[in-house]
């Protein structure tokens, strides 16, 4: 007999999120816009203690219908797949109740992430249906603030063009790179195995 | 006001899966008794329809304790990130409630996949804490099947070794490409946006 195994696995947004997300409005018109959103809800998970310094959004390519947001719950839900890019697709196909996002209505939706997708998520990111992806820190932002990357491929924007996906890099990288050394001077943990 | 954004992500075992927990025995002592474990979850989730035809499971490596098991659950719960290998760790996690199994009692861990890990499961690895991996079919397995395993890195095992992770592949591989045959030879939905 073996009782103890887990059969659950349970990800949520942290309380102030939920409060945070009846405030945030129906549409975000311009790219701009979805990258201030995603590097306000990174910022608040460190300021708040609720998670790392990285979140995403989820919104519809052509009129900026929110669909979902995501921050980093690695280590308040013991998760290390609960990276802010995951939860907020996560979010986003629970809420569609469908796993492939270029099948719901609206379509085609795009993911917001203030910071360049890890190997993981970079993986992740085909199998969701996402048709466009905005980046705002780079791989070297958080890489120079401790964090692991992971190995990707080179040519990992290529990789995703070739499959049907639009990159954009670097939109509000300042910012976006500010919260992670914020993070960091802050002597926050840097989790990696 | 953006009321019907979701903020909880669930991923649940299958009825089945849970019931089938309380007969396995408390620990897996060889390599062969791990792999035919996985690949019998993969096989019974395509039989009893829950999910892809694929599973994973998480032991000790010194004793061979069962720790977790985890099957494909992208259809049902919607989630395109539910691959077995993810649900194995997570679950894993949750039970340990530590995102990090190199940190856990028993530690170190390993993880026994049914399939070598697509694009996105093999980034997930390094970050979960896991030193040792364990793969019954193969990438072309998988994508002679249909499936889509994503875009790689071309040395993914020499990889996972310099982060301190051994490797074993075609553990069983017959009987675990079996699995993958047979769903295909069934017409089952091959889902890869």
């Amino acid at each position: 007999m073996n009782q103890a195994l887990a059969s659950e696995i349970k990800i949520r947004l942290p309380a102030w999120c939920i409060e945070f997300m009846a405030t945030l409005p129906k549409h975000l018109e311009t790219d701009q816009a979805k990258m201030e959103l995603a590097v306000s809800l990174s910022r608040q998970n460190v300021e708040r203690d609720t998670g790392g310094p990285f979140a995403a959004v989820v919104t519809a390519i052509d009129t900026g219908q929110l669909i979902a947001i995501g921050v980093n719950r690695v280590e308040p839900d013991s998760c290390s797949s609960a990276h802010g890019e995951i939860v907020a697709l996560s979010l986003a196909q629970t809420r569609m109740r469908n796993w492939n996002l270029a099948e719901v209505n609206p379509a085609p939706l795009e993911l917001t992430t203030s910071c360049e997708p890890c190997a993981m998520c970079l993986g992740a990111i085909p199998w969701s249906g996402v048709a466009r992806l905005l980046c705002g820190a780079t791989k070297g932002d958080a890489e120079i603030t401790g964090f692991d990357e992971g190995e990707r491929i080179p040519d990992w924007i290529g990789m995703l063009n070739r499959r049907g996906i639009d990159v954009v890099t670097e939109l509000m990288q300042p910012q976006a790179a500010r919260v992670l050394k914020d993070y960091a001077k802050k002597g926050a943990r840097i989790y990696n195995p």
